[in-house]
């Protein structure tokens, strides 16, 4: 075997400066990983020698299991816990994002926050209730949700503490799952809200909801009666199947955008009402503090956020060539429309390439083909959606949100929450990856 | 407790006969399936009752896992197993998609075939060769292949075999599972096959690629080298995350429309060629023998299909009433633009409602709301694709591919291939579900 002759390889166009390619290098045959083999007579050696015994193909394989797993080889790709032994306080589970690609969270691996574990509830007995000022309070089982009219929509959930760490006024050295891990996506079904409170007659004066879970804290949040009329759902499926445990089986409040502690896990109650309820999770958990001293009230949406999940911290380039650049792009106020990225610290830009159709509210992946030269680089995204809006650059964050000179504990949490400015990685000569602020 | 007051409901318009209702039903609040609650004194008490004491609200959770998996609730959604002591002979797992709403199937419960049982393949010594009528063979490791650019796109995979119990002359008595579990539909991750057909610089003359996994029985099959152009991949993810073993891990060929053995997992190998090499599985396993005698040579597109999911065999209705219709459809020739559904076998059709945007290839989720007036019905649909294609009535389906007697058993597959004319379940005045032919 020898490398593949780069004469062979046509020259690759750049877009931006530090090795962005366009995106035609995609079909022009010019990115030279394969091997190529010998010719002639070694060649018949040569082309059949990868093909010889390897154990696997030797012998009759495994047996087919009910349910399927990853390989053995995949046992690194698994949520991360900050409280693996159940103890008497929140426990988070963070997605392995840098392992994935795509835009669905599998799962078994979509990111969870419970702050009293995991309720094991019986559906045949769990009762969802909806009063307060309507026309009737009802009471639905699950089986007679499932009747309903269901609608099926990818988006995004991401907790409004996630990338927290990145107010640290010096880069962490973490890994993508460390610093932004408690956001995930997937393709919901369930009933829209709507749908519930147009049964129950809302009351015109109403203008707030009181969400309420069946969880042993009975977590609850208040949330503008208007979204319910929006795009909020009961959602019963995830990615197809009924609800992970974790994620609020057998029902939870959707509310596309909106941080995840307000979409209701184990929903058992919304209170149709004129004022909010000033819950722990809306008061004094959930409202920033800004430089200021003033603090954020009912700051709810996760606004436009991109970040690189490969290369990233964690992974080393092993070699000068060709990469791609990797990662995802969502708004919770609209659809992703364009992703920039740079391989010079923000000096230039070059467009990603975009799967579409995008979805509103949903993971967008993006593409950047890229060759590293083997000298530093430092690579970043930025992102913008529909409604016009733009990840901010980290200066104009921070000038406006503060930030920390360490990442602060908090028995109550985040104390900083809603980062969504840009993440850097920097690649040093020998391929390593840093995280780096510019 | 007590059932709303039925005169609250609005009048729901039909679209067609035996209770098929217009979409404006969704939105006119008289689904009446909730319990209403007591007025006055008794309000206060009959509100807080399904509220009260569930043990799960009474005590702290469960704590969480690395791989969250599904309530212990719902433990009959797994895949229905032909040899689940991996005797030596094919291994199928089927779906239980009657349970599954949305497009995605779960990576645990896609459905699977295995000839010779799931290889243990360490991605560190697995290679990919290309060789052949091309400039020259080329070899590939996993970890080099995963740093090509990449596409992510949904596509449904279907054994040749599926729904092989429909040729019966007799409707087997079956669930949506046992009938047509061999499809199933995933977020696929991977490289367009056309960058290394590029890279390897196929012969003008070529017309063919040999597809071999590294799975003891070296399965193979023959494609026509224009698929592996137009919009065959190299797929490395599933909904996410990296394949399941049983998929093909690490990685398998995807012909997004074609028979699911031709989508060639635990890939190894691809010899470029100007001629098929007529291997078992397209010649005494995949060539569906007709009416007159004849059988189909290189049979390879799973065409325009549709079936109601729920409610469907296994799911008795019980009591009339409002209930939503759902089911899936896909096409191998292009993308679902309608589907029709009846609930008087056939004599008239509505429109369903489709999830968009719908995508090429892939599962349609399709819905229509339905009030059943507790008399006989019969509920199927229809597909219609872009390509103009639709999904042929059973007559005209069996005059030109034949029935059996009974399902035949043979040592080397089915003897009957790409089923796609309709699925029927007939409703009688109780509530049970059959499958019927009309």
């Amino acid at each position: 075997m020898r490398k593949r002759r780069s004469s062979a390889a046509p020259p690759l166009e750049e877009i931006a400066g530090n090795g962005l390619l366009h995106r035609r290098a995609l079909l022009s045959g010019g990115i030279v990983l394969a091997g190529a083999m010998a010719s002639g007579a070694a060649a018949t050696q040569a082309a059949a020698e990868p093909l010889k015994d390897p154990p696997w193909s030797l012998q009759p394989g495994d047996v087919t299991p009910v349910l399927q797993t990853p390989s053995r080889f995949e046992k690194n790709v698994v949520r991360i816990l900050s409280n693996p032994k159940g103890e008497p306080r929140t426990q988070h589970a963070r997605a392995p994002l840098q392992y994935l690609d795509g835009t669905i969270t599998p799962n078994p691996l979509h990111f969870t926050i419970l702050h009293s574990g995991i309720p094991d509830i019986d559906p045949a007995a769990h009762r969802f209730v909806i009063h307060g000022m309507v026309r009737e309070p009802l009471e639905y089982t699950v089986e007679a949700l499932l009747r309903y009219p269901l609608v099926t929509r990818k988006h995004f959930v991401e907790c409004g503490g996630n990338s927290a760490g990145m107010f640290s006024n010096a880069p962490l050295q973490a890994t993508v799952q460390q610093l932004h891990g408690l956001v995930s996506c997937a393709e919901w079904t369930g009933i829209p809200l709507s749908t519930i409170l147009d049964e129950a007659g809302t009351d015109p004066k109403a203008t707030w909801m009181i969400a309420e879970g069946a969880d042993s804290l009975l977590v609850n949040r208040s949330v503008p009666l208007q979204k319910g009329y929006e795009d909020a759902m009961i959602a019963l499926y995830q990615n197809g199947e009924r609800l992970m445990p974790g994620n609020g089986y057998p029902m939870r409040l959707l509310l596309p955008g909106f941080e995840g502690n307000m979409n209701t896990k184990f929903l058992r109650r919304i209170l149709i009402t004129d004022q909010p309820a000033m819950t722990f999770y809306e008061t004094r958990n959930y409202s920033p503090l800004l430089p200021d001293g003033k603090a954020y009230r009912f700051y709810f949406i996760d606004e436009v956020k991109s970040f690189i999940t490969k290369p990233s911290f964690g992974m080393n380039l092993k070699e000068p060539g060709y990469y791609e650049i990797s990662g995802i792009a969502y708004s919770g106020t609209g659809t992703i429309t364009k992703v920039l990225v740079s391989a010079d610290g923000g000096k230039s830009w070059g467009e990603a390439a975009v799967e579409g159709p995008a979805a509103p509210k949903a993971f967008t992946r993006f593409r950047m083909p890229w060759r590293w030269d083997g000298q530093p680089a430092i690579i970043t995204s930025r992102a913008w959606d529909d409604s016009g809006a733009v990840q901010p650059l980290r200066a104009d964050f921070v000038a406006k949100r503060g930030e920390t000179e360490e990442p602060v504990k908090s028995p109550y949490g985040f104390p900083n929450q809603h980062y969504n400015s840009l993440t850097c990685w920097g690649v040093d000569a020998k391929g390593q990856i840093k995280h780096v602020y510019v």
